[in-house]
């Protein structure tokens, strides 16, 4: 499969600022993350981009993990005892490191963007910020196999080191 | 912001295959897509990491719009007359082409997956799998903005070539 030797270079349109300074204790998904506040200061050169953001509720994030290295395609997820097919998990150590999160907009202020349920470590560069749309995102009857049950677990489980190098 | 000059480079780990040549006439959402197939060939070199995923009814895909060149801050959206801030809508020309959908996962075969409601281009690059769990990505209470009461539109409204560079 050739054409999976291409690659693709993204930068950082901004940075999220959150109350986390480290993985450790960190809520392992908005779930865990409920009301925690933060922000995401936008590089000035997207200002005029940022316009009707402030009509929606709820964005997703889309982040690069950068205190993550390497991967492995077997990994014991936070949730769970068993070791686990990687693309079936949320876990940061990925082939392209890319995080999802879905944050409660609280206010647009310039370029800063106030939200809250963050559930990501302070600093963490931003890739992309798109309006969460119910009728787009949304699915019903979903089947969470591995998860099924264990999920709730994120409203209390904290992160932890193991993901980090 | 000196920290947004750095950059990540990211590679395919797979290839998305749907009926759509090109993105003219294609739906542009899965919504308007609705039980359209497709399948994913994920790099032979990941196989072990799609352990587990089969339990799992719905994925997010995040893949590289790679026919997209470009961007501008205002857009005029497929669903709408006016112009708009650029994050706040789903348009593919972006600062960083990620395109985000979630597909319904019918069947893996190894490292192909048997994937439906597919609104991207065939040959479209894979960047990261998760499985879609509505604990962690659904949210109530949701206000959509200028998207309010046009969403729907995306059951019937096709795209065209305008974000083609």
């Amino acid at each position: 499969m050739g054409k999976t030797e291409t690659s693709f270079s993204y930068h950082p349109i901004g940075i999220i600022h959150s109350p986390f300074r480290d993985t450790d204790g960190m809520p392992i998904q908005p779930t865990g993350a409920r009301g925690v506040p933060g922000t995401i200061a936008v590089d000035e050169r997207y200002r005029e981009g940022l316009r009707d953001l402030d009509g929606f509720s709820h964005l997703i994030l889309l982040y690069h993990f950068h205190l993550s290295r390497g991967y492995s395609l077997m990994v014991k997820p936070f949730l769970d005892d068993s070791e686990r097919g990687l693309f079936a998990t949320r876990a940061p150590r990925r082939p392209n490191p890319i995080g999802l999160s879905v944050v409660r907009l609280v206010r647009v202020e310039g370029t800063l963007l106030h939200v809250e349920d963050v559930d990501v470590v302070d600093g963490t560069p931003l890739l992309d910020l798109k309006p969460f749309v119910p009728l787009f995102d949304v699915r019903q009857d979903v089947k969470t196999g591995w998860l099924d049950g264990r999920g709730e677990n994120a409203f209390h489980i904290r992160a932890d080191r193991r993901f980090r190098s």
